[in-house]
């Protein structure tokens, strides 16, 4: 349209020099040639790649008056590298578009280049280039390339088989406690400070579990996912890829220590957040049971934790079952009344 | 956050299934193993890459009025894929984010990626995944990958030397007559209609400069930019990225039919249309004069056009000259007054 070139003449192609600047100096020294600015950045590949798009926009992923543009634009780029963690690939490239309303100004842009490089760089991935456009709310899509020697080195999630076990990395349930505690800040109150900091900085600043995820696919995983959606949902999307049911046992599965004591001041269920939750980013993954000890070793050598919480079967369904005996359906959620 | 999780679960998981069961059906057989629905899509790719990624977001890039969702798909792949032509690459991967509101239905949605998938096609590139989600308003992220055996093979806008000739591919000002043409639907009256036709199809459904960019880069192009911000603009992006100076006599532009009569219409010059309006996705190059001849005659054989128009010389300044010897500012278009 006629006013976005010639917006852009002026105040957009300042700004996207000062985030090449900016970029430009923490970009490791590797494949890319062109980077940021010319029409395409250009990488020479070795083997095989994984390509992710995740997309956040304010008042449906995240709420901009929670969320400082450094975590929007981490959170961006985070969720689109656990896609990546879940494949086992080694993140190679990120590019971002930046969808950007008339009140988020030019530093507080840089501050969300900023906090999305910074995640790009703990996980070894290189923040080459993308867009920078107006848009009516804070609008953010992050693609990201990862690595592999061949495609078979990537674990999708349709290789699960029945007799695997599930297991799920780390500790579920805190990014769901943290959007409690977002939304209602009282919540806190008689709560320890430090187990509210970890609950919202899980919701706000998620870390892709990209070395658990490269370490599973060389241990053998069969099947991996990353769980944004909530357990179920996204234990549903493995068990349909793969053609098997799976029974996870909810007393199983190590709940963020955040979780207890907000789901209490919620008046919920702690078992409604490890089920339902989402935005974990942990991974949940298939293994034959031969594979699962040395699994736990290999992570376990990192200080990560992989715990079994389930089985795969020959069913077709997905079970979350409760200590009392209670089954909750395949979806983990859509019948919880919040 | 809550909610999206929640709605996934259930209309969103249906429509992307529907997507992926659509697209899935027009994916050439190469190089892709999981395609759309897996935590990223997987490619082996050969030599060096090129990635773009472009945003199109109703109210700010088109407006939806305007714009049936098959054309907001085309225009939101096509300007991706017209940074890949300006690399002179071979499109390979595509993929993208669309933003939903809800007032477009699910037929709509699988409409616009029909559009998006239809100029892959045509660019011989596959579709090979994405993102759904909740937006405000239609926003579409589309990220594109080309190909060339080795990153030298890319032409980037750097390369330019004094001396060369500057060159353009096609006619210009089609798509500015076709935005004056849809803001203002009476200035059609007494106009040819196949030339008001045009016009907008230029506007809405702009065709990326693929064979044009590699047969370029071919005969020896040094320098290339697509043509979306007005050739005022982008010659002065590839004046600034080589170092260079560039003189553009705008009477030596081709002009698209259209818009000689649909600029009398409204009352404005017929130059300012070609030099500021922007969004044709034509090609800007430079050529060292010798390369000129070959590059015409290649892609004459193809019935493409290149039109000779100006040259790169020792200044650092972008002039376009007009026949009364009036000169344009650099940016070609930020001092007119529209």
């Amino acid at each position: 349209m006629a006013d976005e070139p010639r917006m852009r003449a002026s105040a957009e192609f300042d700004l996207i020099a000062r985030i090449r600047e900016r970029l430009g100096e923490r970009l490791p020294d590797r494949t890319h040639r062109v980077g940021i600015g010319d029409d395409a950045a250009v990488t020479v590949p070795a083997g095989a790649t994984a390509t992710s798009v995740d997309a956040l926009v304010d008042g449906v992923h995240f709420r901009s008056e929670w969320c400082p543009p450094a975590a929007a634009g981490h959170k961006a780029m985070a969720t689109a590298l656990s896609d990546l963690a879940a494949m086992g690939a080694e993140p190679g490239e990120a590019y971002l578009w930046l969808g950007r309303p008339p009140q988020i100004s030019d530093a507080e842009c840089l501050e969300l280049c900023d906090g999305a490089a910074a995640v790009c760089e703990a996980a070894g991935a290189a923040l080459l280039g993308g867009d920078l456009t107006a848009a009516p709310v804070l609008s953010l899509c992050a693609t990201v390339v990862g690595h592999a020697p061949t495609s078979e080195s990537f674990v999708g999630r349709a290789g699960a088989s029945p007799g695997d076990v599930v297991c799920v990395t780390g500790a579920l349930g805190g990014a769901a406690a943290g959007l409690l505690l977002l939304e209602r800040p009282d919540l806190g109150i008689g709560v320890e400070p430090s187990l509210c900091e970890r609950a919202r900085r899980r919701q706000l600043r998620p870390e892709p579990a990209t070395a658990a995820g490269r370490l599973l696919a060389r241990e053998g995983a069969s099947a991996m996912i990353d769980l944004s959606d909530g357990l179920g949902a996204d234990a549903a999307q493995l068990a349909a890829a793969s053609g098997v049911g799976i029974e996870i046992e909810l007393q199983r599965v190590p709940a963020d220590p955040a979780v207890e004591p907000l789901a209490r001041a919620a008046g919920r269920e702690a078992f409604e957040l490890l089920a339902s939750g989402g935005e974990d980013y942990e991974l949940l993954c298939t293994l034959p049971s031969a594979r699962l000890a040395g699994a736990r070793r290999a992570l376990g050598e990192l200080g990560l934790s992989l715990s079994e919480i389930g089985s795969a079967d020959r069913g077709t369904e997905v079970r979350l079952s409760l200590p009392c005996g209670r089954l909750l359906p395949a979806d983990g959620h859509d019948h919880f009344d919040r």
